[in-house]
């Protein structure tokens, strides 16, 4: 049995805590929201995951990250990206921390002004410590359901993979092992930009070919752009990939898919944000990657028009035109 | 104007005249149902594209093939494939046939004994003729209404492609190019046996993580099977590939994915067949992958389970246990 700290009660924080007391580890959760702490203990999460029972006899909740990370042999990043910086900071002041702790991260996406993936923004702060990233099509409404999963733990050294892959695995959620760390963070990310796309479609209406047009194009992107900063082309085919991004497109889950699905109705971003619990990290990332695709020269024609959509204004139908209009070409991937 | 006639009157033969109708092109449709014909000539498909208006005085019907190919400059192959070699012979016998005319091949499947994709089977009767495939997402059922699609033509000769794709394209139907013939087949063909596993995963629920699972876990086997063919990887991740394995394994119109959907509620496969008015080629293209995987010694585990759900009696629920279960391991592709 290992000591577990979830960092971020979430609901993919939460549905992980879950499934890792399923599976017999010892775990603490930990979130600045003391009142959400108090209902977890009470056996739900009524704001992110609320039509699950939390096995809370089991599950430890702790307010103070210091007293969290006490005994913690696997520490797990669940939080908003936007927000990695400012616990990885609270953390890197504990001089008392393990060094031989796992640090295993289930968040996706990008900070949106100095454009970094979590491992980046990890490396600031924790350099040196084991660190990997958990990801693949993996909704956690659907894990806290133990609804049949598949996914990739991606970090540098295989043998802490290994490990990883060990301890989260059982006949419901299936780990596979990758080295790619980049590819497997970037594809998270990028994800998340043309789930919007594809809420944007939905929107229109029941469009089964445009969406898988829009997914095939959209892994096409992610390619170009996760091989720019050096990303192994079978990981963006893999679960973290394609995996990830058609579970994102498709499935009345994903939360970046239905403020796509907002925008195609004309209602603005702003209120569309609003009016959310939970994060869009897509809207930030389509901000960090079209700017970064810009200066690099990276041909992103979908990543460009949702942008134009959420920021510049442009109608989404005439998005849509646009791109099915665009010069006719062969099937190439460069 | 070209002249066009296309070979088949089911729904993707109807849908693809009504399409190149409106590309202002001149269309006869073949069919040996001549009872079909003469209401296609009233404006419906009853039987395979019911909710759609024909544009029938654009449209001519011919129930002689020899008649229906006078002037052809380009036929369109849209037959179920277990009877392509029957229509195909016919069409060899016919000496005044024109040797400038492109066949596009819009079928996708193997035939069940000799496990030959449609090229090959064009190969035996028709060698030497222009020939090359449409593939991609594109459910008839849409393509009717004008949603915007995304496809690949497929064939040796560069020229004939760019030909076909100027003809075929407008601003709700885009055409891309590829060379690689086997690669887009071998895709459209095997796709359709993952489709019956999708639709296994929708009989016991909306489990979205685990169809995407099974999506990109398929990919790697249509990879494996269609590089020992002499396939392009590059063409499995694009339209005819990863494309149509996502529209075939989430469309409600998927008669293959409805067929898994039926075994996964243990319907007998012999009853489920007995009452659909369309071909599922998958059932086919599992068998002939199946025995063909197994001799050449391909991995293929869940292409394999499915047979043996559809072959073997294997319980639906049992084939998932396993597959979720088998030894832990890295995602590589070989």
């Amino acid at each position: 049995m290992s000591h577990i700290t979830v960092l971020g009660a979430g609901s993919w924080g939460t549905a992980m805590a879950k499934h890792l007391v399923d599976n017999h580890q010892k775990v603490t959760i930990w979130d600045r929201d003391k009142k959400l702490l108090q209902e977890i203990k009470k056996g739900r999460n009524p704001r992110y995951l609320s039509t699950v029972k939390i096995p809370s006899k089991e599950i430890n909740v702790e307010g103070d990250i210091n007293e969290s990370l006490k005994n913690a042999q696997i520490v797990i990043i669940a939080i908003p990206v936007q927000h990695i910086s400012e616990v990885l900071s609270q953390i890197q002041k504990n001089s008392f921390i393990n060094k031989d702790i796992v640090f295993v991260n289930l968040s996706k996406g990008m900070e949106i002004n100095n454009r970094k993936i979590p491992s980046k923004i990890f490396e600031e702060y924790l350099s040196g410590f084991n660190y990997c990233t958990l990801s693949g099509p993996s909704h956690a409404e659907e894990v806290a359901k133990d609804v049949p999963t598949s996914v990739v733990v991606a970090g540098r050294d295989s043998q802490v993979n290994k490990y990883i892959q060990e301890i989260f695995s059982n006949e419901t959620f299936r780990v596979y092992t990758n080295n790619d760390l980049i590819g497997v963070e970037i594809s998270g990310a990028i994800k998340n930009i043309y789930a919007i796309g594809a809420g944007i479609i939905d929107g229109f209406g029941k469009w089964d070919n445009t969406k898988a047009a829009l997914i095939t194009r959209s892994l096409v992107e992610i390619i170009r752009y996760g091989t720019y900063y050096g990303g192994n082309k079978e990981t963006f085919m893999g679960l973290a990939g394609i995996g990830d991004l058609v579970v994102t497109c498709t499935s009345s889950h994903s939360r970046n898919r239905y403020v796509g699905e907002m925008l195609s109705k004309d209602m603005p971003l702003k209120t569309i944000l609003e009016q959310m619990v939970m994060v869009a990290e897509g809207v930030y990332t389509a901000k960090a990657v079209y700017n970064d695709a810009k200066e690099k020269e990276i041909e992103m024609p979908i990543a460009t028009k949702i942008y134009q959509v959420l920021y510049e204004g442009v109608d989404s139908k005439t998005a849509i035109y646009e791109l099915m209009t665009r010069d006719l070409k062969s099937e190439f991937f460069n």
